[in-house]
């Protein structure tokens, strides 16, 4: 794809993952300039980040920024907390990989850099099916960003422009997320959906992650091209 | 004062400044358990963050802690972008001091940890007065984002509290604010309001918050304790 598109600037967050793939693909065939940015928060799955490097080139954002944030201080998360397993079948209550606060954390930042570049739009892989009880992921607290977005910046209060969070998946299955992906040309061997991701980016194929992924594959009628390491 | 007061646990955003270090003693004289938070977000005046941890110890929080945010990251500041010069008198416009979407990104890091604490109460030492025109400290932002807050986390959409964003000193003039905090027994020489304070924490007398602080005192009809420098 071209990265010279013209077009409206958006900002793009960007995991390295399944869906926020589909996300950077979305908005590129929306016609957006797309600003892609992922967030190093003390996650164990660095890798993710490698990956999000080359999905961001690969899919055609004009800029890939890594932005640093030592969430880790706080605990509390097997995402961020060594200490604690990262689970392989879902829990009672709140998810072990919860990380406090993330999504609005994540647009924080999202909006921070919207703000110097002068960009209204927010794109952000959000999804209120398979969202494992994560509370910022509905449609609520979307809208709720979006309020805080258009009174929080000198730009929408002046008048210049008015914010929008875009959350393209949020309403569809793994496999519909899958499909729409694929028909616009992404590569999923190139993203990382599993919590415990080894130094290339190969899945354990037993974490929520994993089977929600390969459930999706199995449910779209696409090949799964997921790189799985050798059971141990 | 004692730091084992019970209470209603709150998080208290602490800059190290002298409207953040008064927020500090006015959560603690409403009886809350403080946890004050720092960020380290590139900014240039780190001496903020040593004073921080002292106003933390002697105004009574029960714990301080700092997250790293590489903010420096999207530039646009000259308070995080070491190339720009501090201004030394308001400009028109924005700001070069601004950071951008500063108290959206500062809040969500302070929900992040209220939620790992289940703490429903954030202090922030927002001023709709002498504000230099940050639309994020005004009562609409603050509304917004008690708004999100009610729905971004599992403790407040099941129920379990919830959020408030307690800004006291919203409406007060600098010369208010002191005389609150004198009264309340803050000691301001262990703040610092500089944007170009040295290694010593001592204030250039030049710069807007500078320009401020002092005329606050002033008004207030109170010795300004700031350890100045020697002019150049």
């Amino acid at each position: 794809m071209s990265r010279d598109a013209e077009g409206r600037p958006a900002v793009v967050l960007l995991s390295g993952g399944l869906d926020s793939a589909t996300v950077l693909a979305v908005a590129r065939d929306r016609g957006y300039r797309c600003h892609a940015l992922s967030v190093r928060y003390g996650q164990r799955h660095a890798v993710e980040l490698q990956f999000a490097a080359r999905l961001a080139e690969r899919l055609g954002a004009v800029e890939h920024r890594v932005v640093g944030l030592d969430l880790a201080a706080f605990g509390g998360s097997a995402l961020t907390d060594p200490a604690l397993a990262v689970p392989e079948a879902p829990a009672d209550g709140i998810p072990l990989t919860y990380v406090p606060a993330r999504n609005t954390v994540l647009l924080s930042l999202a909006l921070a850099w919207a703000e110097t570049l002068e960009a209204f739009d927010l794109f952000i892989g959000a999804n209120a099916v398979d969202y494992s009880g994560y509370p910022d992921c509905r449609p609520a607290f979307l809208e709720a960003f979006e309020a805080l977005a258009n009174v929080a910046t000198r730009a929408a209060v002046e008048g210049r422009g008015r914010y929008r969070v875009h959350a393209p998946l949020l309403h569809l299955r793994k496999a519909d997320i899958i499909r729409l992906g694929h028909a616009l040309g992404v590569d999923y061997a190139l993203t990382v959906s599993c919590y415990q991701a080894d130094e290339a980016g190969r899945a354990c194929g037993r974490c929520d992650a994993c089977r929600f992924r390969r459930r999706g594959f199995e449910q779209a009628g696409l090949p799964d091209p997921t790189p799985y390491r050798p059971a141990s």
